[in-house]
């Protein structure tokens, strides 16, 4: 899996009431690095990343931040060598936009959140999201049988590849709304694995996301949600909770927000009529 | 609990194979909110948390950023009124630092990971937090017992108050050497909950937090190994997985890194010398 995992040695202490054992043995570990996006060569953000899909990551990010909208929006995407001493660490991207696509503003995320004239608060976060979205899940038809979804879970696991050997990643998949597995992203990083998955469907011409599934192995947070409204996604379906923004985002946006998907069963925050029972 | 955690209505589904059955209840859910953290009256960083111990969250946020080294570096920390219409929404801090204290970088987060000349790659990650480390805990003498970290992760789970009842919030929680806990803070985010910990400290005075244990509910990444030995504490334990790099963090900081720290087991990926079996 080259470097998406690596090995080093630990020691496995166990603790009983008759002492200490301890084991040295090697270890496989989820490998990080950081990831420096450029657009048109300008430094955009850093992430830390789990190398791997790296072109589908930094298109995601720029597809859900609303810097481009569509595949014909992005030139070329390439790895770019260090600033002195030549090598390439393949951990620097840059993006080329299409002429006519505009520069985003250098400090991305800040002024994501910070747009509205309220000053800072949840619901300016929502009115930012609303403002720069092209394609709101809102009048998506796209119905889902509860069956299908309740299916996904483990479908999600078996097709995780490298968390059955490391423990020690995120997880993001999309489904057609049949249940039908289409792709598979794992990162150290909840929303890297969301936008190497959007970054996918981006470079196959699938954006906007209509009629699909977006399945995330942990929590549903605020940005993961507006990771979804942003490329048009109208089911969001979380293993773990939801929090109290991504709810009213879900809401707002008119995207389907499941969550506690678990079992034989599931909470529906929102626009539950996609479900179909 | 106030602002920490919110109700929201929801249809509890399942699925069977005779159907599907639907019961609308409220849900309690954990709130998200945006902060802005200004210094001096200029904009840092933007974080999503969960509100409660923000003071604290700046100032371990400061801290673990080079910022500030003592609780003597800050003169004061308020709440701030919007840009526009005046209101407070408690969603923005601004840190006012003693004189003689440096601004930091408007982009902290993106230089903290570039400042090295090699262009960026984990090795260069793991020099910039060497390069602006003030209390690395290196030469820290402490010594734990096994029997006193496996102890933990249940101390740990008895003190979350808010995850029983939303089921959504990391938790991080700092112990004296012989296990006794000192404190816990919950966070939507694991790296927030981690600078609440923190900030407590340098509020007690504490920082370097010399002969400490900091244990923190998830994996132990990059960024959260940093923010370990940035506050001097010499031993970080994760119930989940560390990453290569925090492994390797850890191995040039002196740091002990412990993690898949659960029943009577525990993996130690550095500085072993200081459990005691």
């Amino acid at each position: 899996m080259g470097r998406v995992t690596a090995r080093r040695r630990a020691s496995h202490l166990t603790a009983t009431a008759d002492g200490t054992s301890a084991v040295d043995r090697p270890e496989t570990l989820v490998v990080e690095e950081p990831l420096e996006i450029r657009v048109n060569g300008a430094a955009i953000t850093v992430t830390m990343r789990t190398p791997g899909s790296d072109v589908e990551l930094a298109q995601g990010f720029l597809l859900t931040e609303g810097v481009i909208g569509t595949r014909d929006d992005v030139l070329t995407v390439r790895y770019c060598r260090g600033a002195d001493d030549g090598v390439n660490s393949y951990n620097v991207l840059d993006v080329t936009l299409a002429p006519g696509v505009a520069m985003p503003d250098v400090d991305i995320r800040r002024n994501f959140y910070t747009t509205s004239s309220c000053g800072i608060c949840g619901k300016a976060s929502l009115e930012a999201v609303a403002t720069i979205t092209r394609y709101g899940p809102g009048d998506d038809p796209t119905m889902v049988a509860a069956e299908a979804l309740t299916a996904m879970p483990q479908q999600l696991r078996t097709a995780q590849k490298v968390f059955a050997a490391t423990g020690g990643l995120h997880a993001a998949a999309l489904f057609s709304a049949d249940g039908s597995l289409l792709v598979v992203r794992e990162d150290i990083g909840r929303h890297n694995a969301v936008d190497k998955v959007i970054g996918w469907a981006l470079e196959q011409s699938r954006i906007p996301l209509g009629g699909t599934v977006l399945l995330v192995s942990g929590r549903a947070s605020f940005e993961l949600t507006q990771k979804a409204v942003m490329a048009g996604i109208p089911v969001l379906a979380a293993v773990s909770a939801p929090s109290s923004l991504s709810v009213d985002l879900a809401t707002q946006s008119g995207l389907t927000l499941v969550a506690f998907l678990r079992g034989d069963s599931m909470n529906v925050y929102s626009r539950p009529d996609r479900i179909k029972r």
